[in-house]
């Protein structure tokens, strides 16, 4: 098993606001290394993202500002069609925020994860990814950007000299262009009897995976992200965990 | 005029909200020394936080956090019973957030002022004052707190060694033990034609001020506040600095 | 067991918001004869009261606005210094809203009861009570007003003319002046093994309350209040509902 | 004189938000026939929609619901891509609220705008104009919408039984085909001095304008909106009231 390269899990966290919580962030801390943690724009109140940060320090687990939109009432998951020279702002305050934050208690951000509608956004959108890029850029601290393989936010980032690092997801079905099914139609979301532990270690050693038409189509992702919102997500991330154990794969932060 | 001790002028600026203005910030940055930057809570979205910076650092005029309740509504000008522990978060979020966007566009933030009913509170409030003080002591950079003297938030930063700067108003009465003549109180503010220029120097050089009833006090302020939000503020405050500097005392930064 | 006087079950529903919920809404309404429904400030977004409103006109569920503070980082639980006059246009807006959302559903709003910290305000501030009263007054139907016998929002009821209904909650202890012992003392909040059917039914067929020190007092409530958001809530409800039956007190709102 | 058609002259209004003011609404009060209120979700803190009905009314102007995407922060001028469940919800809750807030003090909601980025959405997009239109057939009280001509929103208004009135822009380049010309383009915005005052006349006289490229093109316009958040609004609205009644037009609100 020597030789086998490293995968990073990462997973959305710190997405309670106020008095609402979201997800089980203590266990899924134990399972993840890195931390996509929500810096208030779409969820994230302060004292939740000083206490994920606490957390994830106290685990080893690596921080990322998981920025987005400002749309708490939907979650950052519409739209919205920001201005770049307003989205590069936006941007760049979550991600200080959550940087401050992080340094208060001994740690810190080492990358930035869009989040939701921005995510998707920016796989096309080459002003508002350039916009997101140049935040980043623009930030005191070097900091990678995680994304989609192919994308315009990745091609923003080689632009500007910004590491990218590019993950797969680990209960969506892809096309064979290894693009995303969108949501909505069949099969777009595996559940957690869909051989999704045997799926992302081949993800993670082979990099590989089979396309909703059955294809079999390279990924080359560096991240594997999980999930964290949905009933069994501790039980599914921790089931992916062990057979990336299982077969001696590393489970290592990227960043 | 040797030896003539400097005084620091501040203004609040950045105020604005998305399509709301409020004040003339290019104008008061050119007479003002110190800017308390709005950071998101009470005023002041991120690209209005991105320009103020850049004009101030184009100015050679220092930042400070203008700290808030979570009060957009209110202006931030509403007591709010937040727990400190949330309130010990919310400031680390928005100062954490100004400093990142400071240092994007080459500059720094060197001071936090709590602003409006948070400004009232901790005066005070010793608990508040303290979740303020441990935000302020928490962050990764040394802040200073700018605030009124013999407060709580003065004694909070005393036990945590965190440098505290008292200021003075130029256009607030006073009474005999110090504090200000709360507002609503016939003679509370004091206008354009009341000799505040006079007065505002008489602080900066001889450390004294006549009270709402006649007496003379010390006051010992290393910064004078100056008001952004009035039709006649810039008028007022380059009448303040002209006044100042004709008495031949030298407008610095204390940060 | 004729002549028994009937009794209405209250509880606070719809309070998710955007992609967080909160409670077992559904199970709540089979079990209550009245809604308090969040009006947007402290939880519940438009989608979310269109969708209280319509569950409970289909289960007969008669509807009150469950009007707040401007506040829903702090879920509506942190007192706000607001002015009277912008109190009585955010309790207004707040009614107004959900009045209109309950009529495009062939319902209608009913009662207002105040929320957390505003209604814990208006127990003895007797300026923000008759801003209070004053909106309902205001408003073009005629609506009552759920709260605390003995407070100042009873009186400014009563000087306006407003219909003041008198609740008790199933799980909260008394002290011997018929207040509530204020939560964070020891025993202020009764669990589920504390005898609460019991308690409510003698409440119920009574009148009656035993304080915190061991007193028989009268409380005279035409509501009971049940909570909707501890784990066990369903559960509690469901066990007082029952035994109110058995007792042969009918459950019927007070609107 | 005799047998003129009388024309609608309305103004956006009630747009400050908390400490932040926007336009002259009372001169405008004096020059228009309908205002369209801010409901809180692009601007308009209750208390301010609540003395913009005050207002209204003293002069009897009649009020229509300025509607918006959920976005203070963009002024609602960002296309937001809301579900038509939320925006049904988010729309009937806006109008909802102005109608008790109007209602409280004697007045009425008569008609609905959408604002900003919503405005022009639903010229084209059929699914979320169906929405709007839907929110507005829902609720109790018949009313108009007001928007452009042969739009989206006035098919989905006229399979509703719904009334929609078409407005013209006094200000606006039109193109042949009777849209607008985007903001952005050269030309697409008329200033004081491009004849707006004579235009106008034209518009309501003989229901004619001449497009960008110098054809001229009926309009067929029931009301004319005027800006108010300009500068020069105030002056510019009044030119206009001045000329039309010159040439014996009456204003008259449609509503």
């Amino acid at each position: 098993m020597k030789g086998m390269r490293a995968i990073d899990l990462n997973c959305d966290l710190g997405e309670s606001f106020g008095a609402w919580s979201m997800g089980d962030d203590t266990a899924m801390l134990d399972v993840v290394s890195s931390a996509n943690v929500a810096c208030g724009f779409h969820a994230g109140d302060p004292a939740t993202m000083l206490a994920t940060c606490r957390a994830a320090r106290d685990r080893g687990v690596v921080i990322g500002a998981h920025v987005s939109y400002r749309d708490l009432a939907g979650f950052g998951r519409r739209f919205l069609d920001v201005a770049p020279a307003e989205l590069h702002a936006d941007v760049l305050y979550q991600l200080s925020a959550l940087a401050g934050v992080a340094a208060s208690v001994g740690t810190e951000v080492r990358y930035v994860k869009p989040h939701g509608a921005l995510y998707n956004r920016i796989v096309s959108d080459a002003e508002q990814a350039a916009a997101v890029a140049d935040a980043v850029a623009s930030h005191p601290t070097e900091l990678a950007v995680l994304g989609l393989a192919h994308s315009a936010i990745e091609r923003a980032c080689a632009d500007r000299g910004v590491r990218f690092v590019r993950e797969a997801f680990i209960d969506r079905a892809y096309e064979a262009d290894g693009t995303l099914v969108p949501r909505g139609r069949e099969g777009a979301v595996l559940a957690s009897g869909d051989g999704i532990a045997a799926r992302a270690t081949r993800m993670a050693s082979d990099g590989l995976v089979d396309t909703i038409d059955g294809e079999t189509i390279p990924l080359d992702a560096v991240s594997l992200c999980v999930h964290g919102d949905s009933p069994d997500a501790v039980a599914m991330a921790t089931a992916v965990r062990a057979a990336l154990e299982s077969a001696g794969i590393p489970i290592e932060a990227f960043a």
